[in-house]
């Protein structure tokens, strides 16, 4: 048992003494370096700890370190701000959080996206094949996953560009081109590789935490009409590259442990390099606004698929992982109708407006919506801790097409 | 005119002096640096030209320069090769090709790979959806395309470990699980990024030298029983995720003028962004060796889209381009059943075994097979350059399942 924390921590902050997520911050008129997030502070890693894997622009260093390295770090951290007698050393250390700008908190390498929610997938399956099995055959024996494109990952805060492109033609004429008109959010959870693997062999599904570093939240904004016209037989393409927006936080799994859980049961026996010993599901409660609106409270605990069995997965083939590689859970949506993750859900492909409080309607993202994700998890004895947020705001593009 | 290279070229050699390639290369005992292919010989740059941006073990740097700073270099390197008086003090940098190890010339930011070969296309098509219309509807209206994984380029000479994977039962039971049994090629033309782009903002299909460097040629390996139970509805994953070979040259854009050439006439008029009011096909002649033996001789002359379409394309719903970024054309297939560019098309699924001069058949790969591919493209005053080679050996994957 540890002393309290002597950082004020206010009732209701994501950022208790048991999340101390990693981050990357730019104090006013200073360069980039990594921080932790506690209450309504960011501590300065490299100062706090006299240690220079911390005064890069990037968590890159740090994630190459390993998990003795990164459980050796949040044990320094939490002694730091739990002893009395190192107030005065560390205090100058700690800036208040509305005075630092934040960054992406990691350099990607690859990113893949899954589809890991069986609600989301069965519901996508309902409105574009009606009638028909709506989970495909490969459903719930792999989860189905592609990549994305990398170099798009923004920070939360950074305005999206509504994207323009070409879409089916209603007659089979000339496709359209413009703005697209079925602009979507996607309310993810994404995860951060740390420890790279060889080419030519497997990461076993529980070697996950060895792996993967920490948790974050993810915004795949989603052109769906674009999507519709270009996504057979190769899948999304630019429906889904122009942005997608990371949380500035990223908490690690060691602060996971109480948020661990059972996936649901399998329906399909599981081949053996995707049975887990050791349960990865995660209750995480998703809370997803549209101007300061809440519009849906995704649960993470009924996705089939764990991030652990996403790894193993996208492994198997013998695929290497770097530092810095990061996917995404895809859409996390539950059972019920006030669960789901993205717009195409929750107005069932645009049929069924939301009615806001303002007294406005929504099918798709309006020019100026803004969009916060939100998440909060079991920590020790009954606490909570916090993600922090994934915001994004849409802006008209150009219209010199 | 330049007066002729002092560097002897020998007869046939793919890397004459107007082919002037870039690669990375590691001398004996020596540090990875950049270096230009002559003959049979690779020069030093960071040495013959005394400048710091060759001396790193990637083109990233130089690639970041941008197309002035591209032309002027390449204007000093046959300065250099082409005047008697420099020879004294040039010819220390030059080291015999057989003497230094090659390595991946860039570093990759973002992988994507097309679909473009309109041959290619249409078989396959014909291939998994007999008695339906081959192309799907939006194939003449804009690049398919789907991002790739970076991580795994590897380049020529790499060992391709087998890959594992589920693939679809045949009974409805539990999908099998090991090693693919439909191991192919796909013979690929690959385009470097250089000049980085905004996000939110398009490159214009003129723009296109402004951002792309050179061409190398690809083998995007590609696991087809792996692929056919995973790709719908979101694409191939680990189909092709496992390892796609790069060669080590990269040929410059300002070597490739005499083989620019109009694609094919357009079935469909197209949307302002991919109308080229230059022409960037491109004529190069590739050919496939398996174990030794010539198998097909695709030309890229047929290819529906430029490689500038594909780059606007990319770009046009507003996403960045990096400096590394890496786009391939997909398979290669011209209209002659010699001119394709994977085993799936010369064996017709299989269907019609390839019979080699060794007395062996193949319809798809077995471990310790070789393929290299090769390409030429037309020079200056009737002449022809080369771009080497990119080659590869399969390897049996581990059989801890």
């Amino acid at each position: 048992m540890t002393s309290p924390c002597w950082v004020p921590v206010p009732e209701g902050s994501p950022f208790t003494p048991h999340a101390l997520p990693y981050g990357v911050f730019a104090p006013e008129g200073g360069a980039p370096r990594v921080g932790v997030a506690i209450g309504d502070h960011v501590l300065d890693l490299a100062r706090a700890l006299d240690d220079g894997t911390f005064a890069g622009p990037s968590l890159n260093a740090f994630l190459a370190q390993g998990r003795a390295r990164w459980r050796s770090v949040r044990a320094q951290i939490t002694g730091l701000l739990t002893d009395p007698a190192r107030r005065e050393a560390v205090e100058p250390a700690l800036h208040p959080a509305g005075s630092v700008r934040l960054l992406m908190p990691f350099e990607p390498a690859d990113y893949v996206d899954f589809y890991a929610s069986e609600h989301h997938a069965a519901n996508i399956g309902r409105m574009l094949r009606p009638g028909q099995d709506p989970l495909t055959p490969q459903w719930k024996h792999l989860p189905i996953g592609y990549h994305g494109r990398a170099g798009t990952l923004v920070v939360s805060g950074t305005d999206v560009v509504r994207p323009w492109g070409q879409t089916r033609p209603a007659d089979g004429g000339a496709p359209p081109f413009g703005p697209t008109r079925r602009l979507d959010i996607e309310a993810e959870v994404g995860f951060v590789v740390g420890t790279p693997s060889a080419q030519g062999t497997r990461v076993g599904v529980d070697d996950f935490a060895e792996h993967v570093f920490g948790v974050c939240l993810v915004n795949d904004w989603s052109a769906r009409d674009l999507q519709a016209w270009e996504y057979v037989p190769l899948g999304p393409f630019l429906a889904k590259s122009f942005a997608t927006s990371v949380s500035p936080w990223v908490v690690p799994l060691d602060a996971l442990d109480a948020a661990r859980t059972a996936p649901p049961e399998r329906a399909e026996e599981l081949r053996p390099y995707l049975r887990e010993s050791e349960d990865w599901g995660l209750d995480l409660a998703l809370e997803v606004r549209l101007n300061g609106e809440v519009v849906a409270r995704p649960s993470f605990t009924s996705m089939y698929w764990t991030p652990a069995q996403m790894l193993a997965h996208l492994t198997v083939n013998g695929a290497s992982l770097r530092t810095g590689d990061f996917y995404a859970s895809g859409t996390v949506s539950g059972p019920g109708a006030d669960e789901r993750g993205c717009l195409m859900e929750l107005t069932w492909n645009g049929q069924d407006p939301l009615k806001l409080a303002d007294g406005t309607v929504r099918t798709f993202l309006e020019d100026g919506d803004e969009v916060a994700i939100t998440a909060t998890a079991p920590g020790p004895d009954g606490t909570r801790i916090g993600f922090g947020e994934v915001r994004g705001r849409i802006v008209a593009g150009r219209e010199d097409a």
